[in-house]
């Protein structure tokens, strides 16, 4: 991280591109050679990498134009995008560098990959696996697509498909809990900015895996953090898994 | 608790009267005075108090021979009471003391009284309550008797009845949280013994306050200890509050 | 909480004055009549309360004006007063009504009387106490005052002084715990804004009551609230338990 | 885990040794065809694997004597060996696999491999590490010797020493918390069984990697996963973190 390079944040007046442009002004190992927005065309020739938090249109039209010139390599963080756009994003990932993750949290994605790392060592015959999310009161979805996320590397460190396994909220008088289901519960109140836990747990011990946010500025950080790391590789789609360096060959 | 007093157990062969009396045995202040179970007629009249854990019809016929006789005072943690049976019990406690509850736990009653009291002092337009709850993978009832009995504490203390505020589980894309509104949320995984979790949350602060099981004697040893305090009382129905002193005038 | 008073703010310039600024501009019940700092004389006679967190100096004088005045009441944050200063505080008290506090957060406060309140109930010849807190890295005194705060709440529900109980912090190979010790243990990292934990625990059950602050805020906001509270009262030096009603006649 | 196997009890009336039986006895894939104590001298030409808590003199003798005959294979439990002692059973390991640890806990020796995981990718520029225990209050050694194992495993993710980045108890007023440095604290009350938690924290976020033991006969049902494990292995000194497979080439 020590070598200086340059970076381009698009959708740069936007919430997430005006917090990733006050995380690469603290560093001292970036300069920030364009901020834009849709419909600019800037000059890109002077980046290594550009951030970009805009639209799916904004993201799919940046990345062939990056694909086309070459560089510079890509963090894209819009959410939202068709499977046609999709597409468009991976054809334009043969050309060039891009990492596309829908959490850039350095912290949940460390997480996503401890689960995995203890759900394949844990016997599902001895260990119940049950997610637990706590969110502030304005959040509408549950379980929250971390969780979920949370779930499906769980359910990948089984070898199963988390939708096979997953199980209906504890409410009411049922049935005991059946051998390798992974459950969900969701909390709903106040500030509360984000807290995820997995929990592993046999007849004698619990393991217990938990991510809390503190300030919604981490997500710019994992941004950057993703920048940095991109923008000398190949051509290629990642995630923050290859970030972090979970997925080695 | 230092005067040394006689105590009898009824349904002494069951597992909780078998917990009870390794309770009674370790203790230098009390005398068991007589072990009985159901068709068995002891001598009561050297028993100060006697802990029942047996059946509904064992426990009303017990209160109500108590009550012609004028004691021995009595400890109930019988379930499963009719309507019937327990007005029977309540006209018995016209004559004689007794206390009865569904969960001998001092923590968890220290625990209700805490919640009540808290949730009179966070105003419900900028603190939320939700309540969760985590047993072992056998326990098919959710959320549990104690969840709910904490949630009632919740909204006592918020003169509103639980009913009128009980949440349906989150899950799925629904409306944000209303204002007052009191969620349950369960888990179920391996040995869990138990824990309760009431977390007030405002938009800047979190207050949890929680309980552990870590020992399944912990039911016997509340009985013993409402046994201590109900042997000298006057006639009446008490429960574990009372014994704590949460309710007094 | 409904009708409509007049505030004024004690050193409005300063970290915490902007801070209650902010709080006050955003509530319908109030107007801010006066704004002032350090040398500035402001006519009180609008005001029907002023909040300050301002200077030793600067508060007592405050607080001998508002005296001479008959009014008005006060809420005061400033720390770090002598004897002396604290003493002419306590004789304003006598003429005009004041709330006191190092910590003005209500869950804090709240907890304080939980914790008081547990303590006299679960007997120390079965129940151990710990108190745990987190901070931010910068913080460089350790306990917490809030945690020694929580602490004294403990040893006060059990009738000690909080010297005479208070453990060393646990390191290397010694005795085992003292029966009626209370233990503080401190962690220090990265941007925890504040979380403190109490915990009872006996040989079957865990008694946990925790506070963790989401935002700094809420200092502001409990300012607010004691202000709301005291603008009506007697004279008289108050503290949070006062306004939260924890210490009823 | 399929295949039927025979098992030996080394320490077979000791503590650990009935509840290594007890595990045994569980299992229809095991039948336990030896158990013996010190001076007595069975024939284990029937056992596959030997499972042995019992002093380190009779450990080395076993080990000797299995390393002559070329097996059984070995899980040695016993602790407390001297530098001699523990070379003898590094030179029997030439001869026969062994598998040795301090603690057999899975999800324990789990956390261990995912807080090494952890610490590898979590810069110590940005994110702080502590490390939290809570016992019973007869522990006398703080902090836990997994406490320090977890630290230790910390330290080796950052490839630094622990007994250089170990701080010092957190207490009175001191210096901020300095880069790089781990912090331990311990709580001791009641009966808690044994919890372990690795904090990692940054200015934004805080992941929390956490133990908690139910039941202790946890530690007898690691020692017999690891017989498992190493009844069919080429010579070699093995420990948990092999059996886990969290130690591959």
């Amino acid at each position: 991280m020590n070598a200086l390079f340059h970076a381009g944040i698009s959708g740069a007046r936007g919430r997430m591109g005006r917090a990733v442009s006050q995380v690469l002004d603290a560093r001292k190992d970036v300069v920030v050679a364009a901020r834009f927005d849709r419909g600019e065309l800037p000059d890109l020739s002077l980046c290594d990498v550009v951030i970009d938090f805009s639209t799916p249109k904004a993201s799919v039209e940046l990345a062939e134009r990056c694909a086309q010139a070459g560089g510079p390599a890509l963090v894209i963080g819009s959410t939202g995008l068709s499977p046609e756009e999709e597409a468009r994003i991976e054809a334009a990932a043969e050309k060039v560098a891009i990492v596309r993750s829908g959490n850039f949290s350095l912290g949940v994605n460390i997480l996503i990959g401890l689960v995995e790392h203890a759900a394949q060592r844990l016997d599902a015959r001895d260990w119940d696996i049950e997610v637990l999310e706590s969110h502030h009161r304005k959040k509408v979805d549950a379980p929250s697509g971390t969780a979920l996320m949370l779930g499906e590397a769980a359910a990948s460190g089984r070898n199963v498909e988390l939708e096979d396994v997953r199980a209906a909220p504890r409410n009411g008088v049922g049935e005991p809990r059946a051998e390798g289901e992974i459950g969900f519960a969701a909390l709903r109140a106040g500030g509360i900015v984000g807290e995820h836990t997995v929990l592993f747990a046999s007849d004698d011990e619990v393991l217990t895996l938990s991510h809390s946010a503190i300030d919604r500025s981490l997500f710019a950080k994992g941004a950057v953090a993703a920048a940095a790391w991109v923008r000398n590789r190949r051509p290629g789609l990642y995630d923050m898994q290859d970030v972090l360096g979970f997925r080695q060959a």
